[in-house]
C-alpha cells in the first residue's frame, strides 16, 4: 500500500478504522467507548488485548466477502461496508453471542478515499448499533475487493445455541421472512439500483437477529442462522444434531414483495434454497413456544414455526416444485445447494 | 466453492481443516488435543466457543497474505501454508502472548488438492510446534490466491510486551540476524529454488520468537516483532512511546551467509529496511540486559544489543549508504519505507 500518490496502509487504518478512538487516545490509552467494551489495547500495536469476562465463552468466527461473489461490486460502499459486518454478526446472532470485538482485513484493488469512507460508515453504523469494537485490522492491496472479518462474542458457559442440541419432536421455526435477500439480488441484477428498494435492503443491508439470539437462548435446543438457504442449512443441523425434519412448506414465511415480484412458486423456491436471509433456523421444545414467542415479539420480532424435528434423518416436505405441489426428499435439494453465495441469481 | 467437479467448501474443510478434530470427534464433541487447547466447541458451527483462562488478557491479530504480494506464488504450498501462521504468530510473540486459537481464510483460485494438502501440512505443523489450535474457517473461491488469519494467545493482566513502554535510556535489542529474509527473497528472484538455502529458509519459513517473547515479557519495557523492517519498527516503537532512538549500526547482527550473497554495506542496508524478518525488537532497562540474555540463551537464542532509546526524538545512527558510512536520520528513511512488504525485492 505505498504508492507515491497514495496514503499508505497505517494512514488509512488512521483515517478511516480508529473512529471509535479519541486522538488523545490513540497511542496507549482506550477510549472510554473502548474501556467499556472491554478493550485493554486497541489498534496500533502487534495485538489487541482484550479482557473477556469470567466464566464467559468466547464465541469466534470468520467470514470472507468478495466483489462478485459475495456482493455486487458496484452496490454502495456504505451497503458492503455494513453487509460485511452483517455476515459476521449473523455468526454471533446464530449462537446467541453477545458481539464485542471485530478485526478486519482488507484487499483493495484501489485506494479510493471516497469509497473508504462510505465503507467505513456503514461498517461503524452497524457496529455501533450492536456495540461491538473494532480492535485491528490489515490492508492490503490486491487484485480483487475482498473483505474478512473475524468477530468475537462472549456467551454464558452453557448458554450457547448450538447445531447440535436439535431434537425429535422439536418444532423448527423461524425469526422472519425468507427468499427475499434473494428476489433482492434478481431485482439487483434486473436493475433495480435503489438501495432502499425492500427487496435490494433485504439482500445488501441485511438485519442479524443478535438481540433475538440473545433473548432466547436459554429456551431454544439448537439453531443455527440461514446464510446458504433454508434447506441447505436445515441439511447442516439435521446432519450435527443427528435427526431429520420435516416441514410444512405453507407455513415458510414470504414478503408480500417477494411474491408480488416473482409469484408464490418462485418466492418459495427462493426461500428454501435462495440464502442470505440471516434470520435464524431454531429448534425448541414445544412447551417452549410461547416463551420464545413472547421474547421474540417484546424486540419487534416474530416467530414462524414450519415444521417439526424428526428422529428418521433425511428431510421431507411439501413444497412447490414449479409443476405444481409434491412430496421430496431434500438429500438432492442438497447436494446442488450453493456453499459460498454466488450473487449469479 | 461448488463446481460439480469439485468437492464443496465444507468437504475441504474437512478432508484439509479439521485434522486435529477425531472423526468420533466431529460433531458436538471436541478431541482431547482441542480441550487441552482450551476449546469448547470447535469448527463445524456458526463460531468457535472459546474458554480463556481467568485472569488473563486475550492477545488478537490479523494478517493477510497475498500471493506475489506477500509471498511468491510459486514457492511450495508447504512453506506459503507455514510463513501465513508464521507471520501471525509473530505478532503473539511480540506481545509476549501464549498462542492459543486461530480462525482462516482462505480464497483459491481454484480447488488444487495436492497443493491444498502441502499447504495444510504446514500450516499444522507450525500450528502443532506452538500448540495453536484452529478453530474455524471460511473458504471462497476468488481470482487471486489470498490467506486471512486470525490468531488468539492469551497473557497475564500486566503482563504484555507493548509498544508504548520505551523509556530513555533503555537497551534497543534484537533477537537475532538481520536482513536475511531480504536477501532471500533476492535469491529467489535470482533463481534460487532451493527452500533449505539458509536465506530463502529465512524468508519462506521463519520461526516466530513465541517461546522467547514469553519468556522475557516480564523483562522489558517495551517491543515489536520485526515485519517492516528494523527502521520502519522502530520507527512504530519510538512513536508509540514517544521517544528517539540511536543505533550503532555496527552491532546489527548480520547473517555471514548474508554478507557473503550481498557485501557488507547491502547486508546492512537488507537489515535497516529488507523486512520480514520477525525477530523480536526490544526495549530494556540496562539492568535487565543480563537477565534477557540468560532466558533467550535458555531457549537457543541470543541477545544484540543495538543501539539505545533517547528522549529526543527521531532515530539517528552510522549507517553505510552505499558511499562509505555517514549520520543520518530516519524518518526519511521511514517516509520510503514500504507499508505491507513486496515481494519485489
Amino acid at each position: 500500500m505505498s504508492d507515491a500518490a497514495t496514503p499508505g496502509e497505517f494512514e488509512l487504518i488512521r483515517r478511516y478504522f480508529m473512529q471509535d478512538v479519541e486522538p488523545a487516545c490513540r497511542s496507549s490509552q482506550v477510549s472510554a467507548h473502548q474501556a467499556r467494551a472491554g478493550v485493554v489495547l486497541g489498534q496500533g500495536d502487534d495485538c489487541a488485548l482484550l479482557a473477556p469476562s469470567p466464566g464467559l465463552r468466547l464465541a469466534v468466527s470468520v467470514d470472507t466477502s468478495l466483489a462478485d461473489v459475495h456482493f455486487p461490486r458496484d452496490a454502495s460502499a456504505e451497503a458492503i461496508g455494513h453487509r460485511a459486518l452483517a455476515v459476521n454478526l449473523s455468526d454471533l446472532a446464530a449462537m446467541g453471542a453477545r458481539p464485542r470485538w471485530f478485526v478486519l482485513a482488507l484487499t483493495l484493488p484501489e485506494v479510493d478515499e471516497q469509497w473508504l469512507d462510505g465503507f467505513a460508515r456503514g461498517l461503524y453504523g452497524l457496529a455501533r448499533e450492536h456495540d461491538i469494537a473494532l480492535v485491528g485490522g490489515d490492508i492490503t492491496r490486491g487484485r480483487e475487493l475482498s473483505i474478512t472479518i473475524t468477530v468475537h462474542g462472549d456467551v454464558p458457559e452453557e448458554g450457547a445455541i448450538t447445531r447440535h442440541g436439535a431434537r425429535p419432536g422439536d418444532l423448527l421455526a423461524v425469526t422472519g421472512a425468507l427468499g427475499s435477500a434473494h428476489g433482492g439480488l434478481r431485482a439487483w441484477f434486473d436493475g433495480q439500483r435503489d438501495e432502499h428498494h425492500p427487496l435490494v435492503q433485504a439482500y445488501l443491508r441485511p438485519s442479524p437477529r443478535v438481540g433475538e439470539g440473545m433473548s432466547i437462548r436459554h429456551m431454544v435446543s439448537g439453531g443455527l442462522d440461514i446464510s446458504d438457504g433454508l434447506l441447505a442449512d436445515l441439511g447442516h443441523l439435521c446432519a450435527r444434531s443427528g435427526v431429520g425434519a420435516c416441514l410444512e412448506a405453507g407455513a415458510i414465511p414470504l414478503d408480500q414483495a417477494l411474491v408480488a415480484s416473482l409469484g408464490e412458486a418462485q418466492a418459495l423456491e427462493a426461500a428454501l434454497n435462495g440464502g442470505d436471509d440471516y434470520e435464524l433456523l431454531l429448534a425448541l421444545a414445544p412447551d417452549q413456544e410461547a416463551a420464545v414467542r413472547q421474547a421474540l415479539e417484546t424486540l419487534g420480532g416474530a416467530l414462524h414455526v414450519i415444521g417439526r424435528v424428526t428422529a428418521e434423518p433425511g428431510i421431507t416436505g411439501v413444497v412447490s416444485t414449479g409443476r405444481g405441489w409434491q412430496h421430496f426428499h431434500a438429500q438432492d435439494q442438497q447436494a446442488q445447494a450453493h456453499h459460498g453465495t454466488g450473487v449469479a441469481p
